[in-house]
């Protein structure tokens, strides 16, 4: 675990100043503060509380997310969340969850035992026994990715996939693509349902037409593509969108083995913009979700539910990162 | 994004007097001060968030909405900015806008000449032109109740108008009604528009029909009652829900009027709670929107806007306060 002193000599300044960051010093920069703050959490220092903020604890439960390595989706979703509890004086412990655990205790059961005021759950499905609880939960919690209705202690956050998608197929049809394949993730997600309409909708508003044999769904990894991406490319899709940035690398690898060039052939854009992305062959054209933002949102909503401000949704704005896997249609492509 | 050495080349004068213009010097002249300002806006520029605190202020910005009166709507909303504001040592200054000052100064001219950092916009009208100039704006702005498009500037929030009117349907429902009426506020309104739609939604999954005869669009004044109501006892209404609490009084009114006990006879159901609701006779049954949490979570938002994170749209959850305009529905109302 990191010490003062690591934090020090990675920031550059003194072992004091770091101190007096870490403890709220007046006679320091806020600005500076935060920077000491943010690489505590980020190195793993974690601080002596005193008796009284003893009970102020909130958890980041986890499952079906990979988060512990920096080139995961998960990673700056909970360094995000970190930083802006560890700024209020919040502590978080970050825990795996498995289906077992959720047998053997309730979900209200497990926060109130282990003291926590309120939880961040990430990568839950909806068949999972603690999302069903969720409809009638107590406790404060903020749900990645999943709407659970009516329940005012519950809320829904995300990146907004119609804009996301609708940006995607914006950015496809201004280079001359009309012919654009949507490879979506898994059944039974709402991000994937959202995702789908999304599709079908910019289509329709950008005046191209979808067609069964040039839209599935798959699963949110890369070995999705060998099953979908040869019928596209017999259908004649000039671009392929993906679901996620991980489809998006078995898409470009599925079209390379068959002869097809991405770009100069065919265009294939991600979602998500992970690391992982912009190392791509070639680097991968995204639709970027701010991850560290995402958390540290998640980490405001989750404060104000504690505080008895019932948030239902809060979605956060996309971005589109243009890198060098699409490009203006072929003449070639268009026309075979 | 633009520097004021930017602006100062595209100007061809001095740093130091791009400067004066943009803190509003008096040793400059004011058509000087005006370019400066018109071109930073034009370039994109946005002001750096000062340390001094004197420089950290927001504004609210109203159009068309009562806020001063503490039975009006936009006090609650009012109060929760400024409360959480000031917590944060922001300074709010409460601005009524009118079209002239809309035609006379484009919205990030005047923003960044009054020195505010970020604006909360409540009761604009989509074809406002300080609307269509969100679009575009550079400026942290939080709207009320409507939605821009591809701006990571600007986020929407307001009161989830589909669970709002799912909880009446259901309640209505409960006691019995089947034939439903439905008094909206405005035609172009997005409120208006998500209402409709999710008076539909929510009837079709209740199982009940809707008809032409019991939906209508109004104002949300208390007048829209007389043009409608009378429709709707005819066609058989047994309740009707309406798009605020004003339009309930003038239906309480109408029914009143016309012999109509309210609610042996028939049940109404209102919008937002407004502190009139409680006192209306009978005690009016409404769809709570918590407009002190509203406002609380405006502050909250753009806070996080000036903060670089970028949240498209933020919803709270309503709630149903039942009181005494509701009722189970008689024998003799249901079949005649």
């Amino acid at each position: 675990m990191a010490t003062i002193k690591d934090i020090a000599n990675r920031l550059g300044v003194s072992v004091s100043t770091v101190s007096k960051g870490l403890n709220g010093a007046s006679d320091i920069s806020e600005e500076l503060r935060q920077m000491v703050l943010d690489t505590a959490v980020e190195m793993g220092y974690s601080t002596k509380r005193s008796k009284k903020e003893e009970n102020r604890k909130l958890c980041i439960l986890i499952e079906n997310m990979d988060y512990e390595s920096i080139d995961e989706f998960g990673y700056d979703l909970v360094l995000g969340f970190k930083q802006n509890a560890f700024r209020h004086n919040w502590d978080v412990d970050i825990i795996p969850v498995t289906s077992s655990l959720q047998a053997e205790e309730k979900y209200d059961t497990f926060l109130l035992k282990n003291g926590y005021c309120g939880a961040f759950l990430m990568g839950f499905a909806l068949h999972d026994e603690w999302m069903q609880q969720l409809a009638n939960t107590t406790m404060p919690s903020v749900l990645l990715d999943n709407y659970i209705s009516d329940n005012p202690n519950v809320c829904y956050i995300g990146t907004d996939s119609y804009e996301g998608i609708s940006m995607a197929v914006r950015h496809l049809h201004k280079l001359g693509h009309k012919k654009i394949a949507f490879l979506n993730g898994s059944l039974y997600s709402m991000v994937s349902d959202h995702r789908q309409e999304a599709f079908e909708m910019a289509m329709e508003s950008e005046g191209l037409t979808t067609s069964e044999d040039l839209m599935a769904y798959g699963y949110y990894v890369s070995d999705s593509a060998q099953y979908h991406v040869p019928g596209f490319l017999s259908a004649g899709a000039t671009a392929i969108l993906c679901g996620n940035d991980l489809i998006a690398k078995g898409v470009i690898n599925e079209c390379t083995a068959r002869g097809f060039r991405v770009p100069e052939d065919i265009s294939v854009i991600g979602f998500d913009d992970i690391p992982l992305a912009a190392a791509l062959t070639p680097p991968l054209t995204t639709i970027r979700q701010e991850r560290n933002e995402l958390g540290k949102c998640a980490y405001i909503i989750l404060n104000s539910l504690v505080h008895h401000i019932s948030i239902s949704k809060t979605l956060l704005r996309p971005k589109l990162i243009e890198r060098e896997s699409t490009t203006r249609v072929s003449k070639r492509t268009s026309n075979h």
